[in-house]
């Protein structure tokens, strides 16, 4: 495991969650609640790793092993952000997009190669 | 077009360039270059939009039509980085994963929705 801030991702397939956000003015709860939310991916079935970074926008990637893992997650997220009425509260817009990852490749491996 | 600063994609599918990095202390003309690749991705065939965040790690995703045109900027993002030695000068570490979207949703639609 690196120190880096990287999801320790195993060779593709596996599934990525990009959710991208715009907060709304305010914190709200917000903060306890990502925190406890990336807690909670972490404990879910075929978690594999999350990134995220927030600057206009904020970007939380979660990898997962394979589709039904993310669509629990999904769901378990889902539940969590209503039990909390948090949407309408904490993001004035988002995306989520649910992809299947084919090809990675990192530092040590050339950006040419095919695979 | 939202004034949102998420990409203004498709129905999917379509190829998602997760490109993470965690940044080399000092700038060494990161800016410059980051503003110039962000511009020239615009200009490539298959181009759908990018969404780009960084606190401790950065998160850039580009979005294409498909995976030639994700080949493509690959080919052509490794380049200009190449021509200006910048990946040992910018990066400390990075991963890039490109993935294929097979489902997508906003904020108007359920976030239980199959689709």
């Amino acid at each position: 495991m690196s120190s880096h801030p990287f999801a320790d991702t195993p060779d593709p397939p596996y599934v990525a969650v990009i959710f991208t956000s715009v907060r709304t003015p305010g914190d709200n709860g917000y903060a306890v609640m990502a925190a406890s939310m990336a807690e909670l991916a972490r404990e879910q079935p075929g978690f594999l790793g999350i990134e995220s970074a927030r600057e206009d926008v904020g970007i939380t990637v979660s990898y997962w092993t394979d589709q039904t893992a993310a669509q629990g997650w999904k769901r378990v997220a889902a539940h969590l952000v209503a039990q909390r009425r948090g949407r309408d509260v904490w993001y004035d817009d988002y995306r989520v997009r649910i992809a299947t990852v084919e090809r990675d490749y990192g530092r040590d491996s050339s950006p040419l190669d095919p695979g």
